[in-house]
């Protein structure tokens, strides 16, 4: 398979940790200050908010604003939003009720440091400031409410419960130390991690004015990448390094959770995943150099250690 | 104080199983079936939603549909949302972590039948299909999506962190068993019950085009009902009958919540309940006769019994 978007030498480091400051700038005014009224809430948020996140999510998002020549700054509120969302799911998956998890990115995790009733509640508080920014009243023109409401719809349905993030979570509960079939675990891996990867990537598309065609494609790219990223997560859990990610590994494992490593083994999972990037990276053809970045993000996706 | 809205005979009753029927038709056409996948959220969800509410909210905002000779088709889906969000916060506030109820309504609660696992997600998933349903696409003008965004916006502000819903939740769990001042108990009460009130009014009114003086009072309005139906049901707590509430009475009290009859007492906090609805009623005026279900609607407020 052709490299598609080939040429100088990218810095993919230099470009991730340039975007991420970028968000981390613009999350830090989204929230309520840790001395706001009631304190506690806002501090757990803040904490579980900058504990670290790769930010991948916003980078996908603002990477496709570039990809359709797209302005930065019209997607911004949006790639706040995604990892609002996504730490909301975070901390809510580490509870005792659900993974069970102390510690993340080497802290301990939410309801370690702050207690089960406000980390629930510091989950709901991101949700709902998730869709506050992405509401947030606007000077422009009609035609922008309209694309607005339907970024909102969009990230619903991903996060919702069906084929949406909290599907996943759903039926990881369920099947856990169940035998599983491969349809079962392609389901959750996309609904867990497809399905809000696959909205970064389009609602980013949406805001961008992108057409059905580039829509449809970026959709598609979407989905793959965000599989690819579960694989790799499922791998990193079994052969990955404690101390660059910072929890406890070879927990899916023992607790019979459906992985890629449990059904194929290791080797056509890194297999699997390599292809999928590579087929995700082919369908940004059409969108020429200004795609580079979106494929590099892609291609870090599936090389990642941590 | 006159009696605002008055002519003939109101059947209060009459008209809040009316419009009960009406909003739960509509909430069964807005959620998953239970036999979608994954099964048991949607089993959760449609448990908890249809486990006997009494429609208050979604009620208030019909009802100010009707003070404003609005259209009830373009509040429903708004009154729906409402019963969505109040269920996911129920349910999330029994949890063990949480208030730790075992009973609501007569009925076990959704973690005492489903584990607490899913219904930490049944209430995230009331949540996200809220939201869902507020920003559905419509055939409409451009006008109303921005009133659409802006209904969103008011609805994430009066659930928030700083204020709304979670704020107050948070505040009650942290004075648990600890002194508390007037000016804490009224902020608790405002926040945990009064802002998703005002919300069902003034959200209600910005969608029936209601003026800045007109959203002015029936803001006022709601944040009155709103404070006056929490003391109600502090009241309740400690003089209602288990049967009509199907709950486990006097927990409030036992341990040392912050209400208005531990501050008050019972008769002082009965007096001011029905102060509140008076003066709330008040408001009302300028709206005439088109306001006498929300004035009665109020007023019920403040007698029921369960």
């Amino acid at each position: 398979m052709t490299r598609v978007i080939e040429s100088a030498r990218f810095d993919i480091a230099a470009y991730l940790g340039e975007r991420r400051r970028m968000v981390d700038d613009r999350l830090a005014t989204c929230l309520p200050p840790e001395s706001a009224y009631p304190e506690i809430i806002h501090q757990a948020m803040r904490y579980s908010l900058f504990a670290g996140g790769k930010r991948i999510r916003p980078i996908l998002a603002l990477a496709t604003a570039e990809a359709l020549d797209g302005d930065l700054d019209r997607v911004l509120p949006l790639a706040c939003a995604l990892e609002l969302i996504h730490t909301y799911s975070l901390i809510h998956d580490d509870l005792p009720a659900m993974d069970d998890d102390d510690y993340r990115r080497g802290q301990p995790t939410c309801h370690t440091k702050f207690g089960e009733g406000i980390a629930i509640l510091a989950g709901n508080g991101l949700l709902t400031l998730a869709f506050r920014l992405l509401s947030e009243p606007s000077e422009g023109e009609g035609h922008t409410d309209r694309i607005r409401l339907r970024v909102i719809h969009h990230l619903c349905r991903a996060i919702g419960t069906s084929e949406g993030v909290i599907a996943g979570q759903v039926a990881d509960l369920t099947t856990q130390g169940k035998t599983f079939t491969a349809e079962e675990l392609r389901y959750i891996h996309s609904a867990k991690t497809g399905a809000l990867i696959e909205a970064s990537v389009s609602c980013a598309g949406i805001l961008c004015d992108a057409d059905p065609a580039e829509l449809e494609r970026l959709g598609r790219f979407g989905l793959t990448v965000g599989l690819a990223f579960q694989i790799v997560d499922d791998i990193l859990d079994e052969t990955g390094s404690p101390e660059e990610l910072g929890k406890t590994l070879g927990k899916d494992r023992r607790e019979g959770k459906a992985t890629y490593p449990a059904l194929y083994g290791l080797e056509k999972s890194r297999a699997e995943s390599v292809r999928l990037i590579e087929e995700a990276v082919e369908l940004l053809k059409p969108f020429g150099p200004p795609a580079r970045p979106l494929a590099e993000v892609a291609r870090f996706i599936s090389v990642r250690r941590f």
